[in-house]
């Protein structure tokens, strides 16, 4: 009952931030450089992770935020009520094709995720779901993807890790039907989470997977750091995401797990 | 006014086909290989080329065909009017993803191209024009985009050419602010309409880039082979479009053209 209080009041919110962005869309940015010449942050993304930080400390004060603008992008533990944010997910995406990027919101307790949402702002098309709720589209009950193995399927992929072929990430790619690379982990997830794609081999920050990683599970798909151990939520660490039987041979037959 | 009919025509056409295929689209398919696992045909490419080809011939019967399936696909020169029909382009998506695949067709006269059709069929997205006729989305004019460096924007690319550097793919991509790998040339092309990506380098066939030319050409876009070379229009050939000042950087930097 409060987790369905709680989805209402989180779609609100995102309904609300997107369609600010998406009156926008056609404005020009401001743009500052992050950690280099690709890595970029807009007043969008700051606006709304401002909006969203504020929606959630109305409601729900003593809960914690873990997000990827400024002053919200280390915790120390994700113990007690974690939300996590990342207001554009994409942001080169944005910036250059003013669509194709995601809003994603992620709740966790004591570690434990227990709602996701990622919103791709321009198709309107909401993913959502919870521990033990199911997985939606908008307000569609999806079915879980079949467990196809990885030469059955559609890899989507971080496209330096291929080009240098990291981690045995062209080798990973070649066995696969091919290799897809949208520039926009929310899209990627939400491609795993349609059957469209088998798996995705990335690079990414907590914000990046964690909204995403309470659907993936909620349909039984398996996910690790590079290595098989646990992701850290905490800085970028390469991240492998898969149905089952891709997860296996990825791991056993490329990484050495 | 013979343009305008035409368009008129071929408008119909294309939307009749891709209202079977929506119709038919979560039913089963008969998939067959052909230079490989990963290079397939289905009855539903089968029926599609068929259907826009028995238009063409009710129509215009003195017309020649090139086209992606069997016994279309070679034509011993562009003499003449010629239809140039890729009926399902992004085929491994339509299987895989059941969405992300164009129908495309292109109308030559002696070698010149005269009308351009590009269909996203399941986002109900009709990208169109021709020689001096400006470029449409469904029935708005597009503007051309802007003439953006290759450091500036995004670049649609073929994922074996990038993992395995060919035609340093690599390099290019790296001064760019990104590669994305979408397995469909119609919509990378449509990437390049909308001034999503500055350009694309990939490996096609006549089918593939020869509707999407005529676009590309009304836009200011310059192509080329990957030597500088005319596109041949038969078989298999590297591929290069981009911004004028993209393509460029790319041939006298990249490809000592």
């Amino acid at each position: 009952m409060i987790q369905q209080v709680m989805i209402k009041e989180v779609k609100e919110w995102i309904y609300a931030a997107a369609e600010k962005i998406r009156a926008s869309i056609d404005a020009e940015l401001s743009i500052a450089q992050k950690s280099g010449r690709t890595d970029l942050v807009t007043n969008i993304d700051q606006e709304t992770q401002a909006f969203l930080i504020g929606k959630i400390k109305e409601r729900y004060p003593k809960d914690r935020i873990l997000a990827e603008e400024e002053g919200y992008s280390e915790l120390d533990s994700l113990q007690g009520r974690v939300w996590i944010i990342d207001p554009i997910d994409g942001t080169l995406n944005f910036v250059l094709e003013r669509e194709n990027f995601c809003i994603m919101i992620g709740f966790y307790e004591n570690g434990i995720g227990q709602l996701g949402f990622i919103y791709d702002v321009m198709q309107d098309e909401l993913f959502w779901g919870g521990k033990g709720l199911g997985v939606y589209k908008n307000e569609a009950a999806l079915l879980p993807p079949a467990n196809l193995t990885l030469s059955e399927g559609l890899l989507g992929m971080n496209a330096y890790m291929y080009g240098k072929n990291i981690h045995s990430a062209w080798e990973i790619g070649h066995e696969s039907m091919g290799v897809r690379v949208s520039g926009c982990a929310g899209l990627e997830i939400i491609a795993m989470l349609k059957g469209n794609h088998i798996g995705y081999l990335s690079n990414l920050s907590p914000w990046d997977y964690a909204p995403g990683l309470v659907l993936l599970e909620e349909f039984g798909f398996k996910y690790a750091g590079i290595n098989g151990q646990n992701l850290r939520f905490s800085g970028r660490e390469y991240f492998l995401a898969a149905t089952p039987k891709a997860f296996d041979t990825i791991q056993e037959k490329y990484l050495n797990v």
